[in-house]
């Protein structure tokens, strides 16, 4: 565990929209002694739905995080609230899955070691074993879980089951080029994050590089998304582009590509890890 | 006055940071009835000051604006605050200043007609008479004041003097050629906007794309700011930029220029016109 | 016409590569004195096809463009080349076409006198009578051609004497909502421009901003390509993109939309009519 | 040595401009058969100066390079070229210099393990010696020069005598934080590449996303240049920039630093590896 000065709590609802919200849970907070360092709320029109995020100061409430929650309940009832509250001293535990290109990975990792990513690492899984000694080399646990293209079964029941015992909060898909089961998909639903190389929807599925070569377009994306069981079709949290000539290759493409998918999964996660990102229908609310 | 289906009340509040000032707000706000169709809040870690921008429905609040304005007096007393409370049925009245080069006068005129600029255009003053054909097709006035390099005190007084009689609220220099005498800067005071022809803090003053050009700069930008009496200093609003290679003559930065300017000075005075602009010292709250 | 202090020959080439070809190229350029001021070639080494652009002074060149093309010859037969000289002299002839939006005709009508499109406006043609006060003030022809939805043949038969009749070099479709009869695509191939408001092959067809909206993707773009009978599937020729976030309406949308429409349509219209944009399949080779 | 499939030559050239350049030395590559798989030429027509870049396929040319070159040099003086030929089955030997601050070094050999830099990494010197485990995992030698505040003049002989003993061809400083003496930013003038955290000309010298935060602006960059012996004011070969907002402490600017710092840094180096990159005066032409 890491020594910190200070610690928040993270108040994130979502609700129908009506007169009164932010002024009975500000009013609660306030009651409280609360300091509230950042807020950020959306009244989406279309819907009707109303989303806010609040970062509390914990030393600045009496209360501990499940008190808190006891406390909040009945506002939260009152308005018909979805909500959570997190406390940052819980870093929350991450699996990151690769297959052979490192790019995410090697990225990931250095972001977790300078303090970018508030987490925990607690293992890499892969279908190949290329990236142990790299992994290793961190101190973080590598697990390869071979998959048989005859018999997809017997490997997802493993990756599900060290998912488990490592008790993951967040499952990254970091070049993981293998297509997840629809139950682990649902099971796991708004948790599993994937990079797509390609600015969705354009491109989906297998070799989107190569598929924007051939339509000859002049800049090419990558797209962080939750995993639905619909393939590339899963809510989109953050997508970024990089501009291209005639003169670029499908290797070039590929190249400039690495470095999009890096810091667009890069931010993605980090918005995630810090409960910046709500979902809504096949949308997001990204607090940014 | 243009018929409009619903207006605003935008509440402005800038404030030492404590806890509660949200809660007593939104209160108040939600005592009237008012529905919150956009909330923007920052708290200035470095200075401890608190920012907010409310947007709440008129037809919500049973008041009008001057005695929600006098309603909410008390609040503003109790934790200190500079604020402001505009009502979008009176819309700005805005004076256009420009030399010869007519882009920003074209792009601003475009964007009033298509109503991306919420204000009434009450007159352009230019130091030339070249745009008074179109200006006057759009069915704005045209004033011409010539700045005579040996006596600028009596065109500016003349300047200042339909400024007065226009009752503007704002000023645009769209690429206005002649620097304002301090006495009207500080007259009006976070209600002149510039756009600056480079990338601020580098290339102040005369010929910017001439000394991008010499220094070899691989981008070249634009900076919408509040004008000061210091040239080129005062708070920034808005900034972009645009690649440029070995290739570009300065005439070539010149014409990219031409199209981030425009675009930055738009964004800048469409955030100002809206109230999601606030100043603290030397820089800006973009609520954006 | 305009009187040009110096004008120039552009020789565009595509040919199978193999080694020479420059070396015979840039051979007869210099022996007939030629000085030249812009050069560009492309190998694509996917296909084996060569690409060169060679801008030069006319002046440097004791041979009218006839003559030149003349003397030519033979080595673009020897190299098995398409090929076009064009003497910068002759200004292109351009149709714009429009339908109410006017975003695009406003910024291509300022461009166009800001001397940053070296062509002449022959006319404009729209299915609507609503921006003929704008163009006529421009001094450039309006046609008036209403489409009648049960019956757009004798509307297409107009549209297409008009551009007879004027010797149109180009035809611009600057938001025009209308679908082009697949012959006068066709007959006018590599010269009808369009502009779709969406970051092509993601949301082809109708409402492309509605259509990102429901996605919820986080960048919007705009797409510059030449018209094909297939909708939307012409070669590429510029695109770019916006930034939004959940904040954002489609009415954002569409208003972000039209700066991106107006910068991507004036870059791929500029560089066609600077013959610097050659068509290879359904792609392009762009000499910007 | 890494087994090539094939190898190229690549020649740079710079010269007074005149008729017939082009030709000549397209001229006597294809007397040689030479292949040209790429062909950049830029004629600045401010100062009357022609640079020329080609890439020749190695196997087209019957003829090592030191024959070549000799059979160039009769061309050379007669146009009275500065000029280099390069073979790319030798590759350019680099040295890297770090501080403290790993996320260069991090990406740079990230970049190098997956072929995007073609080097040797010949060593890593750095004046502390934290880094070291991460470099010898990596298989590369890491040297700890220790810099005395009060006398520099011992350190830096060290790292020029290791400069000298690995024969570093290009010389590269990823972070590091000590000023080079002038007589060896002198010595291997065009040798240095730097990466300054921050968009120059705008905030040199020390501490530049403080200096950024403080003026308010709303873009942050990084520069790539050749070190000179004026801090910070050599040749710039590349820059980018990142948004950010009032939202944004002097902490995220260092976090999104990180990322442009990155980027730049390895575009520039790696153009400069390839030769792409040619000195003019204090400027640069990149023939990316």
């Amino acid at each position: 565990m890491v020594l910190r000065m200070s610690h928040y709590y993270r108040l994130v609802v979502s609700c129908p929209d009506r007169v009164g919200i932010v002024s009975r849970v500000s009013g609660f907070i306030a009651e409280q002694g609360g300091s509230i360092t950042e807020a950020n709320q959306h009244s989406d029109l279309m819907t009707g739905q109303f989303f806010m995020r609040y970062e509390i100061l914990a030393d600045s409430i009496a209360m501990d995080a499940e008190t808190l929650k006891e406390s909040f309940s009945p506002i939260a009832a009152e308005f018909d609230m979805e909500w959570g509250l997190s406390d940052t001293s819980h870093r929350p535990r991450v699996v990151l899955m690769v297959s052979q290109d490192s790019h995410c990975l090697v990225d990931l990792l250095y972001r977790w070691t300078a303090a970018e990513l508030d987490c925990e690492l607690a293992c890499v899984i892969s279908n190949h074993d290329d990236l142990r000694s790299l992994v290793e080399w961190h101190g973080i646990d590598y697990h390869h879980v071979p998959v048989d293209r005859h018999d997809k079964t017997t490997a997802f029941a493993e990756v599900e089951r060290l998912i488990e015992e490592v008790e993951a909060d967040t499952i990254v898909l970091a070049r993981y080029m293998q297509i997840l089961p629809a139950a682990l998909c649902e099971r796991y639903q708004g948790r599993i994050i994937n990079i797509h190389h390609s600015f969705l929807p354009s491109f989906a599925g297998a070799r989107p590089y190569h598929q924007a070569y051939e339509r000859g377009v002049k800049l090419i994306g990558a797209t962080c998304h939750y995993v639905t069981a619909e393939l590339d079709a899963g809510p989109i949290i953050e997508q970024d582009v990089h501009r291209v000539t005639h003169c670029h290759t499908t290797s070039d493409l590929v190249r400039f590509g690495r470095d999009i998918e890096k810091l667009v999964l890069a931010r993605g996660l980090r918005w995630h890890l810090q409960d910046r990102v709500l979902i809504h229908g096949n949308k997001t609310i990204v607090f940014a």
